[in-house]
C-alpha cells in the first residue's frame, strides 16, 4: 500500500495540528552512529532517598517540609519560571516606533506547581497500574478546575469536588485569572529532568503560549472549513480504521504514532470523541486515560529495556477563552521521547532541524509497529 | 533603563523574524542543577586520525578515498537525508478526502554535501584565523553559485568563478533545480556531531523548508508594511546604536545576541547593509564575514574555557524564487549553542518548551555582556 512506498523515499509530511511540515528520510537509519551516547538510568534507586527534595517528610529548597503524603502531592515550584506578583513593564515608545516593532516584550505572570506521582522514590508511571495512575489524573483535573475562569462554559461542567484530600494547601485560588495551564512531565536525564523521583509540573500563565495557540488556530480553521467537525475526532476515526499507526486503544482513547511525528517514537493519546478538557471526563474516562498512560509508558520502557526518557504533556482548553475557542479545544496528550536506536543512542534535532526543518529517520508506521507488538 | 527592569521580571519577547514568542525567566538561574552533565570535548586530538573518514587520504564509508586536500574539501554525503533520484509518490485520494486532509505527504529530492573546514583533525573554526576561514566562505559561495537557478536575479551577479581548485568533482550541476540550500555546522557531541574533524554540511532540497519559509513570510510582510525597508537592516541599525546586545562588529557585519534569542548564548551575524545571499559579497565582504566568524567562535570557546558546542547555519535567498522573494532575502547566520552555566551544564528545551513555548533563563543583554567582554 501507499505507506510502504514511503519507507524508501525521502518525503515531507504535513502536520495539520501545527500547520507545519517535517522531513522524513527513512533510508537514513543505515548510518552508523559514533556520536554521543546517553547513560541509561541507574537501575537501583531506593524507595526513600533522604537527599531527595520530593520524598515524603523531606525538606525542600525554600525550607518547607513535605508532608508524609501517600497520594500525589502538589506544591508551588520553589523555582517557578513565572511568579504571581512582579514589577510592571510596557515596551517603551522610542526611535519613532522602531523599538516598538523590533524590541517587543510583554510581562507574564502565573503560577508553577510540582506534582509528585508517588511517594516511592524509585517508581515511574511505567511501573504503575492504571489504578495507581488514576489519582494523578484526578489531581490534574482538580487543579485545572481550581484555575478555570468562572466565565468559561467549562466552569458549568467542572466537578464540584475541589482538590482531593491528597492535595496540598498551596493550591489556593490564584491571584489573577490566568489564560493557559500546561501540565507536563520531563522524564529522564536526557530530557533535562534533574530528580528521578516521579513527578510532573504545571505552569499556569497569563498569555496563550505558542504551541497551544498554533494548535488552536489550526483547529478553529479546520472546524470552519469542514462544517463544524473536529480535526482530532476525524483523525482518531481515520487512524482507528486503518490501525497502521495505532499503538493501543481502549473504548475512550487512541494511542497513535501520528502521521506527522517528529521524534522517532513520538505518540499522541487522543480522546476518541470530543472532550474539551479534563473536566469533560466522567469517572470511567479518567480510568481509561490512566489505562492508556499505563500501557503506553510500559511499552516505552520495554522498547529498549530501559527507563525510557520523554517529555509529555496535556493539550486541552485554555482556562479562559471565547466560546468558540473552548468548543474547538480537543483533549490530547503528546509524548516526545528522544531515543532512536537503543537505550543509549538518541535522535539529535540540531543543525538542519533548527535552521531549516524538523527531520526524522524512521517512519511513524515503523515506530508504531514496534510499539504495538510489545 | 528599560531592559534592566526585564532582568527581574518574567516576560515574553517577540521574534519578528519568525513571528513567534519566547518566555524569559531571568530569576530562574538561581535554581541549583543536579541533572545531566555534558562531557566536555577531550582536549587532546591528533592532527591526523587514521580512523577518521574526513582526514586527507582516508577511506570513506562508501569506499571512496579522500584526496590529500589542503583547503576545504567538499563531497556528497555518504548518508544523505535526501537523494537526487527516487520512486514517485503522491497522496492517494481515499476516504472521501479525509486522508487528503490528514495524511498529506510530498516527495523531496535533493543533494547533501559535507565540507571539511581544514585538513587538520584537531582544529575548529575557533582556532582558525580569518584568513584560514576565508576559503570556507569561498567554498560556500561557489557551491551556492553552482546550484542557483539560471532564472534568479542572483545568477547575474554570481561570481563567474565556479568551484575553487580546492573543490572536489562531486559538485557537478545537480539533476534538477532545487529550491533551497541549507549550509550548516553541528559542532560538538552535545549537538549531535559524531566526528570532531572540523566540518559542516549542506542540504539542498526541492521544497522550501519550514524555518526559511517562516522568515521569508515575515520579511516580506515587514517590507510591505514598512514601505520597502528590510527588517534585518533596520534591526542591525537599531542594535548598533544602543550596543546593548552587540557582541562584536566590523564594517560589514554585526554580531548580536538577538532580543528574541532562545538558546542562552544564541547569536546572529547580520549583514549591516542589504545582501541577499553570499553571491552579493565582494572579496572584502567575504574577508569580513570570515573575521566575524573567527572572533565569535573564539569568544564562545573562551566563555566556558571549552570547545564550545553549537549548531550554526546561513539563511539567505532561496536558489529559486520570485523576484520579490529574492529581493526580500537578507543574509544572516544563526548560532544556537546549548550551554548555559559551564562547559558541562546545558539548557534543556524540553517539556514546557516543546509543549507550550520556548523559555530562557538569562536575558540576551546579560549574555551579550559576557561575550562582548571576552
Ligand atoms: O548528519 P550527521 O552529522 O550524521 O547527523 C547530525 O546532523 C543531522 C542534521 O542536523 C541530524 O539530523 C542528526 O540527528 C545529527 O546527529
Ligand atoms: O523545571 P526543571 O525540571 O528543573 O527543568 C527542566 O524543565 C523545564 C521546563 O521544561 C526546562 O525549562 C528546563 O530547562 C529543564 O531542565
Amino acid at each position: 500500500d501507499s505507506e510502504k512506498v514511503l519507507d524508501d523515499i525521502s518525503h515531507r509530511r504535513y502536520n495539520p495540528l501545527r500547520g507545519s511540515w517535517i522531513l522524513v528520510s527513512p533510508h537514513r537509519t543505515k548510518r552508523p552512529w559514533k556520536g554521543q551516547e546517553e547513560s541509561p538510568a541507574k537501575e537501583e534507586l531506593p524507595v526513600y532517598d533522604p537527599n531527595c527534595y520530593l520524598c515524603p517528610g523531606n525538606k525542600r529548597a525554600q525550607g518547607d517540609s513535605n508532608p508524609q503524603y501517600e497520594k500525589p502531592f502538589i506544591f508551588v515550584n520553589d523555582y517557578s519560571a513565572v511568579k504571581e506578583v512582579q514589577a510592571d513593564y510596557s515596551t517603551p515608545d522610542q526611535d519613532g516606533g522602531l523599538a516598538n516593532r523590533l524590541l517587543r516584550a510583554e510581562p507574564v505572570t502565573g503560577k508553577c506547581y510540582v506534582v509528585t506521582f508517588s511517594p516511592a522514590h524509585n517508581r515511574t508511571l511505567a511501573d504503575m497500574s492504571a489504578a495507581e495512575i488514576l489519582p494523578i489524573v484526578e489531581t490534574w483535573t482538580s487543579i485545572y478546575t481550581a484555575h478555570l475562569s468562572p466565565n468559561s462554559p467549562l466552569a458549568k461542567v467542572a466537578p464540584t469536588t475541589t482538590l482531593p484530600p491528597h492535595g496540598h494547601t498551596d493550591v489556593t485560588t490564584p491571584n489573577a485569572q490566568y489564560k493557559y495551564m500546561q501540565i507536563f512531565e520531563n522524564k529522564g536525564a536526557a530530557m533535562g529532568c534533574s530528580n528521578p523521583h516521579p513527578h510532573g509540573q504545571i505552569w499556569t500563565v497569563t498569555g496563550m503560549p505558542e504551541e497551544p495557540a498554533l494548535e488552536m488556530e489550526q483547529m478553529l480553521k479546520y472546524r470552519k472549513e469542514q462544517g463544524g467537525v473536529h480535526m482530532l475526532e476525524e483523525y482518531a476515526i481515520l487512524e482507528a480504521s486503518t490501525q497502521e499507526r495505532v499503538v493501543y486503544e481502549n473504548s475512550a482513547f487512541l494511542v497513535v504514532c501520528p502521521w506527522w511525528a517528529t521524534w522517532p517514537f513520538e505518540t499522541m493519546i487522543i480522546a476518541k470523541t470530543h472532550k474539551r478538557a479534563l473536566v469533560d471526563f466522567n469517572q470511567q474516562d479518567r480510568e481509561l486515560l490512566a489505562d492508556a498512560i499505563s500501557v503506553l509508558t510500559n511499552k516505552y520502557d520495554a522498547l529498549f529495556d530501559t527507563s525510557f526518557p520523554y517529555s509529555m504533556g496535556i493539550h486541552q482548553a485554555p482556562l479562559e477563552g471565547t466560546d468558540d475557542e473552548i468548543e474547538a479545544s480537543y483533549f490530547h496528550m503528546h509524548f516526545y521521547p528522544p531515543l532512536l536506536r537503543s537505550a543509549t543512542v538518541r535522535k539529535f534535532l540540531v543543525g538542519y532541524e533548527l535552521l531549516a526543518e524538523a527531520q526524522r529517520d524512521i517512519t511513524p508506521e515503523q515506530a508504531a509497529d514496534r510499539l504495538r507488538k510489545l
